[in-house]
């Protein structure tokens, strides 16, 4: 089965949204074994449209198309698929009822616009929309499968995940050849480093393919083997994930989407220990992502973003001496960061962030991207110094992530030297 | 001119990689009045990269393509080149030298891969790369422009800013018809509201064309507007502009790419004014988004993350009976939240949220998305309840984009209710 997926919509042309639908239908796809050949946008036209759809069904057997579905004028998607498929548009109650009951969820009333979107066209199936008021749609005709969804990204993540894809996998049946995959997620190393350390990659994957993938938190290696046989396929898999780990091990933080809040809030809460943090440049970032984990009231305590020096004196005890002496942005603040909101808060660990992030306020001695990490728990109380980069935001997310690894090698036992 | 993008690389195709290209570019080439008609992602093969360019070239006059020119095997665009223009590679000693100084600038030596890519094809100039090792063509045939670029977007931006979008102009001269376009950014009102209260669409733009770009943080409106006399289209899109603002102005917080974090910190700037902020639920996304400015410790204080109601009770001094009477998901407790921190850190205004992000944790009174937002500042203390969703991460990103504009409306002093 080939598939080939249409973005419609004239903002994703011009630039003003990023489209991340593709990249999360093409993995979704993909991990189910069925291969994607192109990827287009086009603009919110019919005639665009339809002509993009005769180019589709000549080279392909899956056409996944999103965006224009909404209940405003330049929403044409709809229009253009009753014109394709000559066919007509009548009212379903099904959508009109969920339309209905999501409205009351929201506390919000139903309009001639949501009236509106439970007409489709006479030839599809409705693919429900769990988190809005305009449905998709799937439409076979001729052995090929059309399948249209709404582009706002939670609405059509759902749709795919919940009943696109369960449909797609009983419509295939049993693979031919079986392709797995793993993904290994390391922090702490840049991609060149972690491709040396791996040494010989031919040696490595003896026929598997391997893909580094490299961004802002870390190196995400990638592989992917294929065979005849599901358990061959699955052996090998397990070999080259060994063989890595054997070389990158303690890089390694987690498998698959895993984030490394998840991996740390699932160690926290398995040895029940509480946490809380002290942050100063990463301004309150590193409990954002902790507390990203439902259920994290189980073992985050609190945070605190002191930002300016009154405040790390006044919640954490900070020693002004030895903050007017040694600087905000120094080994010491952040021990002392990390030890006081330890021990005001009663938590079992204190994390501390103290840095520059940019883009001013560097000194020479001390760069943008200097960022000091202080972890302190019953037995430990330290600090370590990072260089970063010179960009605001990446500076802060890198500075978190840092953090978080920081507390997972600790967690683990394992040394943070490299 | 007709532009057609194309992005080369497997990983794209399989949504390994987020494709943040096609926006940046797309973005820069309609700023400067150049159309887009599509941009499609293919792999990396050369048989079907070599169809792409067919496809390309017989319906634009400008075919950009990124990706694929990198050292290593997987990488074959510019062998795809040479095929297509029946052409041959030569070497380059202006490339070569680029290489060899940026090289040096980072401690690294020069590689036999490094040399293979001061070869380039006959028929192209070169577009200089000053941020890595793949230099970029701009190849012209038969009244077509065809430009290749790194997909590394760092490389391929700076390369499109300085040298394609000058010489573009350069060749393009005074355009003949001229694009002007404004986006007004809203929040608080879903799509269907703001489409309603817009009221007749066709009267409101004579002619001009109107998107509505609904994200987590509300509803885009993008204007355009074509004359063939600049003045005249200037004046089209301000006209188009005071009409909107008269009918939906206060739920406008930010033109352009404005984040409300920018409008607000501004706000908070120019009136010389401190905030700090008390959050539960989103676990510190409110300090997180404020501090993202680079400049907001002018008038960030502190920030607390009281997840716990030890926290809420030690950090706050919110009162137990109450917490235990009215819950720490209510009204009341917030109010205390906002003044507890205002008062403590004594900055001008204190802003608090409390509520229940899910996916768990929701009671019949208190769904989850269930969110209270307090705001204290001198003058007055108010508490206001709203309703998200079932998604935890977009019911953070919502609240927090809600007490951002609770303190908008607040320092402009425009009622909070719809």
């Amino acid at each position: 089965m080939k598939t080939y997926l249409i973005s419609i919509g004239d903002e994703l042309l011009i630039g003003q949204t990023i489209n991340t639908n593709v990249a999360f239908i093409g993995n979704l796809i993909s991990d189910n074994n069925i291969s994607i050949i192109k990827s287009t946008v086009i603009g919110d036209d019919i005639k665009i449209i339809l002509n993009e759809l005769e180019i589709a069904s000549a080279s392909a057997d899956l056409i996944i198309c999103t965006g224009g579905l909404g209940p405003t004028h330049d929403d044409v998607t709809r229009n253009a698929f009753v014109q394709y498929f000559k066919t007509e548009l009548i009212h379903n109650d099904e959508v009109l009822e969920d339309i209905k009951s999501m409205l009351k969820r929201r506390g919000r009333e139903l309009k001639k616009t949501h009236e509106d979107q439970a007409m489709v066209p006479k030839n599809a199936e409705v693919i429900r929309n769990e988190n809005g008021t305009a449905p998709g749609y799937w439409i076979e005709k001729d052995n090929k499968i059309f399948i249209v969804m709404p582009g706002v990204p939670y609405e059509m993540k759902a749709m795919m995940s919940n009943h696109v894809i369960p449909r797609l996998i009983e419509k295939i049946g049993e693979p031919k050849e079986f392709i797995k995959k793993i993904t290994l997620q390391t922090t702490g190393l840049p991609e060149s480093i972690v491709a040396e350390r791996l040494g010989d990659i031919d040696e490595l994957l003896s026929g598997a393919k391997l893909a580094f993938l490299p961004n802002q938190y870390g190196v995400r290696l990638r592989v992917t083997v294929k065979s005849n046989i599901e358990e061959q396929a699955s052996n090998h898999l397990l070999e080259i994930e060994q063989k890595i780990r054997s070389k990158v091990g303690r890089f390694i933080y987690g498998r698959g989407d895993e984030n490394l809040e998840d991996v740390v809030g699932r160690l926290l809460k398995e040895r029940e220990l509480r946490i809380s943090v002290a942050e100063s440049c990463t301004g309150g970032g590193l409990a954002d992502r902790i507390t990203n984990i439902n259920g994290s009231s189980k073992y985050f305590e609190r945070g605190v973003v002191t930002y300016s020096n009154a405040a790390k004196v006044e919640l954490l005890k900070v020693d002004e001496d030895v903050m007017m002496e040694k600087g905000a942005v120094s080994a010491e603040v952040a021990m002392q960061m990390a030890e006081g909101i330890k021990s005001t808060s009663g938590a079992d660990i204190g994390v501390s962030l103290t840095g520059i992030l940019g883009p001013t306020g560097g000194v020479t001695d001390k760069p943008v991207g200097t960022v000091y990490i202080g972890y302190c728990d019953d037995k430990v109380c330290t600090a370590k110094r990072f260089q970063f980069g010179e960009d605001r935001i990446l500076n802060k997310n890198r500075a978190t992530q840092a953090a978080l690894e920081m507390i997972r090698r600790s967690l683990l036992g394992i040394a943070f030297e490299e």
